[in-house]
């Protein structure tokens, strides 16, 4: 199976949406205090997709087995639950996908409590893969440490998958 | 929209097994903890009745306004969910049926924490209608007030509707 090779910068300018598709957006929240806060032994997460939506319940580590369970939901029922019955900072973003000189580039404009982030995101198969680097990219942030905590890498790596 | 006038006994004997059906197996459990003991906006139940199981999301109350959720999951999945994932007690029983002179009593033998109680209902379409009461039936707690909390009014006569 083949490593993805993921690079992660931040956005500068508008001019990537000349180029850009429609976009889907999404949305995140959960019914559960974070795992470790609380003595609660599972997270209840809510996740919207474009016109998709899941309910999703994850254990904490139970020795090696995590166990995990996605239910695809009606969209109109998780916006009601992301807007009524959540649980600290929603995740809110657009996804965007633009054709950079062979490469397609994934393009997250966050909103909400995380408005003015845009990052922008480049699969790889191999670490030295050659890219084009376009010039609305600016600094790389593949490491996660400059993002905000609530879009860590946990975040942006899994959740959104 | 006729009235229901339900009655509430203990049971003193096993002699009702001799007429009951096959009986059908309840679990019910929480993933989050009771809104009112934290700050969660909703409660998360893990509900299963033989070979069913669903999934239940009911807010704190809004205004006038209640939201609620269910969604029917695969029963392996929610027993999981039930042995690994739940806080508190679990609430577990077998429910017959048992016909007695023209009516169909309601036994439930509880398990788990509540093991040993067996309740017998009735279900009347008003309080004057006549009943045969079994030589089995013991204390009437139509009130509820003598069953242990964890199986009060809330759990007897809303959750295993």
């Amino acid at each position: 199976m083949p490593i993805e090779i993921e690079r992660k910068f931040l956005v500068t300018s508008d001019a990537w949406r000349e180029q850009a598709d429609a976009g889907v957006r999404y949305r995140q929240g959960y019914l559960t205090r974070v795992i470790g806060e609380t003595d609660v032994k599972a997270s209840v997460r809510v996740r919207t997709a474009g016109d998709k939506a899941w309910l999703n319940i994850k254990s904490a580590e139970l020795g090696i087995r995590r166990l995990e369970y996605e239910y695809a939901i009606p969209l109109t029922e998780a916006e009601e639950m992301l807007d009524s019955l959540s649980l600290g900072r929603l995740v809110e973003k657009t996804r965007y996908h633009v054709p950079v000189a062979g490469h397609v580039w994934e393009v997250d404009v966050f909103e909400g409590d995380n408005r003015g982030l845009v990052v922008a995101e480049i699969e790889l198969q191999s670490e030295d893969e050659a890219f084009t680097l376009p010039d609305w990219a600016g600094a790389d942030v593949s490491d996660d440490r400059v993002l905000p905590r609530s879009i860590c890498r946990s975040t942006l790596a899994q959740r959104w998958k």
